[in-house]
């Protein structure tokens, strides 16, 4: 195989006082990197520390992962914010999981946006260079997790920031590259199988067969698992297996 | 005068999204230090880092003040929280903080608990051994604002941390070093005469006249000053300039 | 039995957004009369509609359950609140879910007080008396369900309320009719068996076996079940068809 | 003159908790109606009701003014929100306004929508029909002030509600009847004359003079004025003085 190592990664940390929400010890025996919800649409200050200590005992590699504030929404809507004012939201957000890491035990080595903020920054340039502003800012050395051939991409190695290319184990990619969108029927896979087909033949042939059947490049630095159900926390045990299996290590690019 | 330099601080940082509170820029200009809210009582983080950008500009010491989760409350509600989770809120405020106040170019270099959370920890063991464990967690060399004789500074000193203790311009005393309280006449002082001969005397010589006449003695490393009202800035004005008049050297003790 | 008939209540709508909580499908097949959390420490308002649509399908009352303005601590930490704001707080909590209730075809029939604010104000008066006072100025025909023997019952009785008064199927109670706090060992009934001959007796007898053995006499007019865990949610159903197979009609007080 | 009346209305009720917004005392001497902030943008319950108490006392129209729930952004920030959520945050917010302006002795009589969602319901089909269904499940009889040939004002009469044409004192009017974006300049008009000028014409004319400086036609019902700057609270006794001055007479649609 051409590609011998791989990062897997999932969002965890997302409950929230007396809510729970996934079941963060299970996937991170699954994967090698952890995005950390900061606050602003998951994960109180015990949730953060407790998931950060976790990471620190499995040798889990720990990253930011801010959103809009909105509660409510799970940061999953979309907020027109001023530029600006993300830039201090999202810095405050890396902030506040920095100082909850560093007192479990280990670091944050990366930023990746959460939900909404994470798909306007693909497309909306004024957010994307305001979350490369707050990275900047706070540790020029961070890496920020992308969809590849994105604005952020674009935005973050532009300020000289180091990008790690995010590709998706369950979804449905299009000819050109991008992701089926989630309102259309075949978005998201669900068998065992047809994911671990997608995964092997992304990981080892950097490839992967677009809706119309073709084959087509694709790049990536990590793939990203959901823990969010006891499905999809077996079914990232199952792509765990599948590339161990196959020779590949899982480590985390950081 | 055998004190020749005292740290004058103030709240700040106060406002929240379109609400202002107090006039920072002119409350910066009177004092050594200030105690910028950390977002969980006020303070959102474009305020806190312009308060910062002020303070770094004016060579004022920067505090994190973290409160109380409870910004319809300012703060100024006790909440009987589980110490454990206390100590995780203050470490997150105290690092969201620490984030935004290197972007603005200082850094935070002492910790002072706001509004109803200052006010437990003066007899709230567990809530005081609380806010004392987040900060060894964060950095052990930050020192720790605290009135004296107090739980907080009990605790704070049984751990190692430096404490700083802190008098008020404009609050009467009881004979036994104590505050008279809010809710009783003659706690609050208003006039400029009163407030300055009291800071002075207090600041020189290490004593303070209570409400029954007894001198009492009362040692502070600090003396607050408030900025939320033109009256309180022109308050602080006086004071500031009626110690420099005495010879006095504002300076923060950090 | 001299009583022939009760009224069984839980707290439902406790979802918040993506957090979900509990199942209120599942609870409220077992009860009655339905406490519907308000916004403030739980259900955001697509989740009071949908659980107010659901209580009137299955012909179950709904109350509100309004609690203190804390997500993070899910209304179960004491704020030292004023009792004005108190009250406001309550009326507006009320008003909301009186205005979804209509919308799904159904009425707020009772208040209910939630968590922290439910145990402050059986012996915190100005907190009763600020709840008592919501309750009065939005509709003064309003029961509140009260813990027997509380303040909150004296306040609301004095005031002309109709009051409920509540036991617990779990709970494990003193020889003076007061509950076993949560902190001693017992305090909480686990076992269907020990559960069921409790609420038998209660119902069934208007008396309790204290936890010193004695017989005492405690006079309820609904018994609160648990929907957080499948475990809650059997035992709730095991004791409605306890009560039924002795005779026990399960209708509502209102 | 051709109108011999018209109702001035203003958006009050927007501080929060420690935090003061606008001078509510005084812009309620100058209008007619009031909107008031139900408490996800602006408004704490005790704001709420001492506004419509106030209202009350002056005789003046209460409307609920819901927002987006983004107490960080004021509501002025467009939230991407499903239209069925929204629709049950508009229920809530007016429900809760609802009971606390009875309480103060008064009642919701018409709505409006504030800030971004006012904005994004003239031309977002789905949220104002999302606001639409709000109202008419809380009550048909409810009128919705609407910013003239908007997608609210089409899907509020599609749906048999009552609109009010809103017209803006201050604003520029570009030559098809919509305003001049504020991004422009010489969108807001700040002078007593110019902005005297305007509403006289508006009012008495149903005229407007548009920034290319023809005449158009403009019907309004109501006109919106401010009451957050000193300045704006002087501008808004002008305008009701020059329009008394001119035989119009101030008072309420509702």
């Amino acid at each position: 195989m051409p590609t011998t190592s791989i990062d897997l990664n999932s969002d965890v940390g997302e409950s929230f006082g007396n809510w729970t929400f996934g079941d963060d010890a299970a996937i991170i025996a699954s994967v090698s990197s952890i995005n950390v919800a900061c606050g602003f649409h998951a994960g109180d200050p015990s949730t953060i520390r407790a998931t950060c200590k976790a990471a620190a005992e499995a040798g889990v590699t720990v990253g930011a992962h801010p959103g809009y504030r909105d509660l409510a929404g799970f940061g999953r809507r979309f907020i027109d914010m001023n530029p600006a004012e993300l830039t201090n939201d999202v810095v405050y957000q890396i902030g506040a999981v920095q100082a909850l890491a560093r007192v479990a035990g280990t670091e944050v080595r990366y930023v990746k946006p959460h939900g909404a903020l994470y798909n306007s920054i693909v497309h909306h340039p004024a957010q994307a260079r305001a979350v490369v502003e707050a990275v900047l800012a706070v540790d020029p050395g961070l890496p920020v997790m992308v969809l590849p051939k994105s604005e952020i991409e674009r935005a973050a190695r532009a300020a000289g920031l180091r990008t790690v290319a995010e590709g998706f184990a369950d979804r449905a990619y299009n000819p050109d590259g991008t992701l089926v969108s989630r309102a259309l029927p075949g978005a998201v896979l669900h068998s065992v199988d047809a994911v671990t087909e997608h995964v092997l033949r992304l990981v080892g042939d950097g490839q992967v067969r677009a809706v119309d059947g073709s084959l087509i490049s694709v790049e990536v630095d990590s793939i990203c698992l959901h823990g969010d159900t006891p499905d999809s926390v077996r079914l990232a045990a199952a792509v765990r297996a599948a590339l161990v299996d196959s020779g590949v290590t899982i480590v985390s690019f950081a």
